[in-house]
């Protein structure tokens, strides 16, 4: 093989390689003819010429007569003058006028007498005619060269008479997926078997791009089959796309296989998620080796290959921008080695466009779901400070952010509900939510980065939420809003079978799947922990933390651990059974700045609803008493 | 009927009063189930929650061996521990984390010792694991309802179990085109006949809104088969189109039969072009009569049915902004009757974004293709003055604007040609002409509301452009460049039946046609009619003035006309005879501001291309000597 491990290629300087390279196979692209009737989108692959003129004939624009003008000369309020049936026609609106007429005289402005009329007044020459060519002559350019044909365009070019077009070719791009692990998309996956989603993914974003994708069967991780698959698609297809096997393990035949079929450009480059790329030439024709991680593959997709489709849609080359720039709420850390592109949920609070991190995980598909923007770690750079401002590529149109809820705090599945109803009451509604913690989220909030969060902190004193709100804000910064009440128990395996009874069970030496720190279901644990005189560093599994009810759920239903503190929801969700331990209060801190806000005020009125009332008995688990109130806590 | 006169509703009454009927008759669309896979760009109908974690088993993170964390504890540098191969398992990124182990160390950690390895640090529990739910646990809400679907969107489904979703039905619009006159799309319509565009511009319009069109053959003008097609069409599709007849002419016949099959909210609206608009409801169906002409009825669908489209597809009904604004190149007249919506083309000069007013005939389309954008002349206002500040609706990619060389001045195909060029060098490049003949060209320039602009303004003194250029500008405010010489002639039938022989036969009384006051060839008319002591206003059909040189040719061409004073290349598109008179100095003036924009550069560089010189070749009546020259004229 070539390579024996990746190169670092500054991401500038690989795009450009592969561009150059493709303008050079590609100068010009395909054309074909296609009916204008189903140009719409398409780009036109030459100049477009009017075949006849529009309209095409001189045209009445009104309803009324057509007259020689001449004829009409001398015609006045006081010197009517009459017309004989010899001397006029009747003309709609649209009717040729006949030979010999010169103007269009209205139908208001005429009185009939039996099959005469008489006029007050001269008409001008070529008044209310619309004359031949007034909106294209035969012979104009409707489009120019490399032109997106628009609606307005078809039409315009079936008035010019032109039903055919020449327009670029759609390229087609083939998508072969390897890996032994990949089964098609089903809802019984085994253990060990991977869902094959990248090349749904890959094929919308080449339609998208204006491609044709043309998906291959999954190939297992055999060099021979692989390259067979190469060789068949770089020679009927314009691009090719390789997916994962492009890294440098022991599975990772993509770069030896590409370089049998092709030059390679370059193996790795200088980005994080993303770094395991191959970008070659077959001949005249691209070919991409594309990592297997979701994130990781479209990042690279959006960076490398959508420069490549539009110059082969006879688009200019110009791909995915950073255009924008947003202020970062926490600090990233970032390698010197890469440029790191990092997925953002951004928020307008008080007036200023932030950007939280999400998780940055190149598996996690549903961060790209979430994400409303990318921010970009240039690669000679250490990280980011919380507070700088940095680039950013809006994902979303930048004036729905404006409108959207930020909520940051306790996980709860009953906010991802209230979202849901948001949407149904305006469509346009948004409420973003990250699962930080119940202390996170009062740090969030402190920070101005959020307009709410859900919080259940238990103070020393067994009463909720109000002495953490007294320590970290003034009396005027926050306003507390009555949410649930929640009941708290141990999720447990499906029939009880280590006969779970109660909290102090816990030190039992069972499997306990812990959660993270600062979240109020982490301040239970201890809380209870204390009044139950047990040491929390002494359960086993204490290390082992999660960051939502569901995540706990998973991993004792899983089998990878015995118990975990939670929710009623989050259990019956997996079919555990549910040993209560007490009912807490899961409130909504609000910044005071963002009380009055529209997005604010439907929530609190969803709050307050019927329909979620409804829909918090479906989850089970909670009281709704006094939900909404505003609590007093000075 | 019910209606003998138009009503003239304000466009926000009538737009409330049609999309509050659509809401309240469809409150909630109407929902299916979809492959995921070919849901990209469907809207959800409902919250999606995932089926299955993502990952669903505990998966290797790494290439490398699986371990019990606890067996490694007190594995350091200098104290390394060797597992035996019974408590290790080979695992590659993907695989299931064998039942029992709960740590990945990775391969380069490891050295091989016969079948055991020895390792040299510790492993944490979960280090190097995916963990089941790390992306998506069951249960989790994965989209809300009423949500656009993303390409990363169907990932996150399909990693999430969710193989068929629910979206919004799209609805079926009917499209029904009427008019005796109308005929199919083709290159030889008769006179009299035109041609059936606007249901093709309505299809992509509604196809890029979401919606699926069904288009009914051409009805004629009988209110008996419009009412039956409407009827089957309001039982059969969610909402209905019916195009042309909405007017309160004599073959308007729309506003009957809509009544006939529903009820009639509104008739006429105060907006031009696009008056004479119906809305109405069937039952639970919107119906909208369109107008014929196709300006007022692109616009009319924008206003109007573009909210309902969007409520229809599950998405919010906003419609349509005018969220920008522009400076006004031109003052534009209005009515206080109406608001005006003006074609414009956009323009970026010395740092201001200028909207220069199109033509405004609702009947050409072309405007529709040319403009850039629409601006907005309030219902209760005469009119904006030149330099004012109007709403603006983008209709392109406004960064693409400021990349665009404004050339407003004397019309010649030539500059098609260049533009094309342009788009064959950089796809993004844009050259936008406007036909003002050329004072109307060193007006604009004067104004700064364009780059440059084609001159060719014979001076008294038998010489071009120099003096009119002294007229208008200091020494240092424009650039004057060679253009191109160019044969001016009589234009007359195919075969010259009239024998035109040369200039003086203007004045023998055959049909001329004439150019605008402050074009070039309309100031070469005056010249040379006092060089042949001939008075211009005795010429017959001097009165008759046309835009461009096709058009003259045009006019001829249709026998409306005898001759014409312009340029061969027109002639030879009409397969008109020509009799050449003189050649003349067609050149560019460019505002010294603009000398250095790329976009100047480009052209310029293209004026002295082999490629242009090809292309004057082929138009015909062209010299190229020293063009692109810089002139010197103080």
């Amino acid at each position: 093989m070539a390579f024996s491990y990746l190169d670092n290629l500054p991401v500038e300087r690989a795009k450009e390689l592969f561009i150059n390279a493709v303008k050079e196979a590609v100068p010009i692209p395909d054309e074909e003819y296609v009916n204008t009737a189903d140009a719409d989108g398409r780009i036109t692959s030459k100049g477009v010429y009017a075949k006849i003129c529009a309209p095409h004939y001189h045209a009445s624009a009104m309803d009324g007569i057509s007259v020689k003008a001449s004829d009409t000369f001398g015609a006045g309020e006081t010197t009517p003058i009459v017309l004989r049936k010899e001397s006029f026609h009747w003309v709609d609106t649209g009717d040729p006028i006949p030979k010999g007429d010169d103007a269009v005289i209205m139908i208001e402005e005429v009185v009939r007498e039996g099959e005469n009329v008489r006029i007050f007044s001269a008409a001008s020459p070529w008044q209310h005619i619309r004359q031949i060519g007034e909106d294209l002559c035969a012979g104009d350019m409707i489009l120019p060269s490399f032109t997106e044909i628009t609606p307005e365009a078809q039409g315009a070019l079936l008035a010019g008479g032109v039903i055919n077009v020449s327009v670029v070719k759609r390229p087609t791009v083939a998508v072969i997926p390897t890996g032994d692990e990949l089964v098609a998309p089903c809802e019984e996956p085994k253990s060990g078997e991977i869902i094959e989603f990248n090349t749904t993914i890959f094929s919308s974003m080449l339609k998208r791009w204006g491609c044709i994708p043309k998906v291959w069967d999954i190939q297992p991780d055999e060099p021979e089959k692989i390259t067979a698959a190469l060789k068949e698609a770089a020679a009927t297809c314009d691009a090719v796309l390789l997916s994962a096997g492009s890294s440098a393990g022991r599975d990772d035949y993509s770069v030896g296989c590409i370089g049998q079929v092709g030059k390679v450009l370059c193996h790795g480059v200088a980005m994080k998620p993303g770094k395991p790329v191959i970008l070659a030439m077959a001949g005249k024709v691209p070919v991409m080796g594309v990592p297997g991680y979701p994130v990781s593959a479209v990042l690279a997709l959006q960076e490398f290959f959508c420069p490549v489709a539009n110059w082969l849609c006879g688009r200019n080359e110009n791909g995915y921008e950073f255009k924008d720039s947003a202020t970062l709420c926490r600090s990233v850390v970032s390698s010197l080695k890469y440029r790191e592109l990092v997925r953002a949920r951004l928020g307008f609070v008080e007036g200023k466009l932030t950007a939280a991190p999400l998780q940055r995980g190149a598996g996690v598909i549903s961060s790209l779901v979430k994400a409303d923007g990318i921010i970009e770690i240039e690669q000679d750079r250490e990280g980011c400070e919380a507070g700088e401002k940095v680039p950013l590529r809006c994902l979303c149109d930048k004036s729905k952010i404006i409108n959207s809820l930020i909520v940051t705090g306790s996980h709860d599945p009953l906010i991802d509900e209230i979202a849901d109803i948001a949407k149904r009451i305006d469509r346009d509604a948004k409420i973003a939510s990250s699962h930080v913690g119940s202390t996170g989220g009062l740090l969030a909030l402190k920070r101005h980065e959020a307009h709410m969060g859900g919080i259940h902190l238990l103070g020393e004193d067994g009463i909720y939420n109000i002495n953490a709100i007294k320590s970290f804000f003034e009396k005027d910064e926050v306003i507390l809003v009555k949410g649930v009440g929640r009941i708290q128990g141990l999720m447990t395996a499906a029939g009880n079978p280590l006969g779970i009874k109660d909290f102090s069970d816990v030190s039992k030496g069972f499997r306990y799947v812990n959660r993270q720190g600062g979240s109020g279901t982490r301040v239970l644990f201890d809380y209870l922990c204390r009044e139950h005189g047990i040491s929390p560093q002494s359960v086993n599994g204490w290390n082992r933390e999660e960051m939502t009810h569901t995540a706990v759920a998973a991993q004792i239903a899983s089998g990878t651990g015995d118990l975990g503190l939670g929710i009623f929801s989050a259990a019956k969700l997996y079919g555990l059974d549910f040993v209560p331990v007490c009912t807490e209060n899961y409130d909504f801190a609000v910044l005071r700045s963002a009380w009055e806000l529209p997005q604010t005020k439907m929530f609190i009125s969803i709050l307050r609803s019927e329909e979620f009332k409804k829909r918090l008995e479906a989850l089970g688990g909670y009281t709704a008493e006094n939900i909404g109130e505003v609590l007093q806590w000075s």
